[in-house]
């Protein structure tokens, strides 16, 4: 399996907002849609071993976080609006311990602490940071879990390095999340999981 | 440089869509729009060294070409809606011989095949193709363009090779379009232009 872990520390804890500002009013909720998008889709197809946690900081009740299943997804469109609106009806529902939304999409109110305890319990944590190792000299177990450094704060890093991340490194340049999520599934599909 | 041709076959060539509705009246320009953010953002940067052409042959008035600049790229952010907004913009103008519409941003009525013409003259061209050669394997010249393999015609994979493009993969799989220039970016990044 492969695990991407998503930080959107001003991210939208209410569904009430409107698909026509997906960029404006939600916190940036933009930008992890598009990681969704890069973390699943193909051209022709929905990568099934791709599991997403999407975990969001904003108001009006932190925290949240949506769990997105590829072997189970349905409905899932390349286009942000229609994500978006999956992730609305997601956080419309009331959430306590998981609750399952809609095909392949899980809602609870899992903390950032909560899903690393729980993810690595399975995979091979591994952390995007740009002095780590070269992705590509990385021999990669079965399962591993990806999160990326752009927004983690100094305790939440402090959290992560409890459990003893892989740091990597996919390019000489500092990259989007999105950017970096296309990148890590491409250096895996290069492995021969998918070939 | 870099340079990316992204063919729309039924993007829009007219201005009067609305943002609210990119993924479904603009024959999905926001496949297009996701390219864009692809080919120019990295994390706290724009590529200067990139250029896109989109090339629009959807209705009403097909062909129109939108040439992105790098170098000379303002008001150009991460979100779909903005950089739509953008694109709007171009396709109201009233648009003949190539005119700067924005601040990098320039619209013409050129069609596939003059665009062709016109980039190759200074690139070397690549066809991203899933039976061709392996992309980490090639030794880039200092200006190449892209173009994608997923939509083009017959006749536009004719023209194509006219022009004797090096066909190159970028993986086991097929990948969206914007997925292959991020890829792409991030190999030729590893080649130490930007490091």
């Amino acid at each position: 399996m492969r695990r991407f872990i998503v930080v959107g520390h001003r991210a939208t804890t209410s569904g009430a907002f409107k698909l026509d500002d997906l960029s404006g009013s939600t916190g940036r909720l933009d930008v992890l849609l598009c990681c969704i998008n890069s973390s699943f889709f193909l051209s022709h197809d929905i990568r099934r071993e791709v599991e997403v946690h999407l975990i969001l900081l904003g108001l009006p009740s932190p925290p949240k976080t949506l769990r997105f299943v590829g072997s189970e997804l349905k409905y899932l469109n390349p286009d942000e609006r229609s994500t978006g609106a999956l992730v609305r009806n997601a956080l419309m529902q009331k959430i306590d311990v998981e609750d399952r939304c809609s095909p392949g999409i899980y809602a609870s109110n899992r903390s950032y602490k909560d899903v690393l305890s729980i993810v690595s319990k399975e995979s091979q944590m591994i952390y995007l940071k740009e002095d780590g190792t070269d992705i590509r000299e990385f021999d990669f177990p079965e399962d591993v879990a990806f999160g990326d450094d752009q927004d983690l704060t100094p305790e939440e890093e402090e959290t992560l390095m409890d459990y003893r991340p892989r740091k990597l490194k996919i390019g000489p340049i500092s990259y989007h999340a999105d950017h970096c999520v296309t990148i890590v599934n491409n250096e895996i599909d290069r492995r021969g999981r998918l070939a």
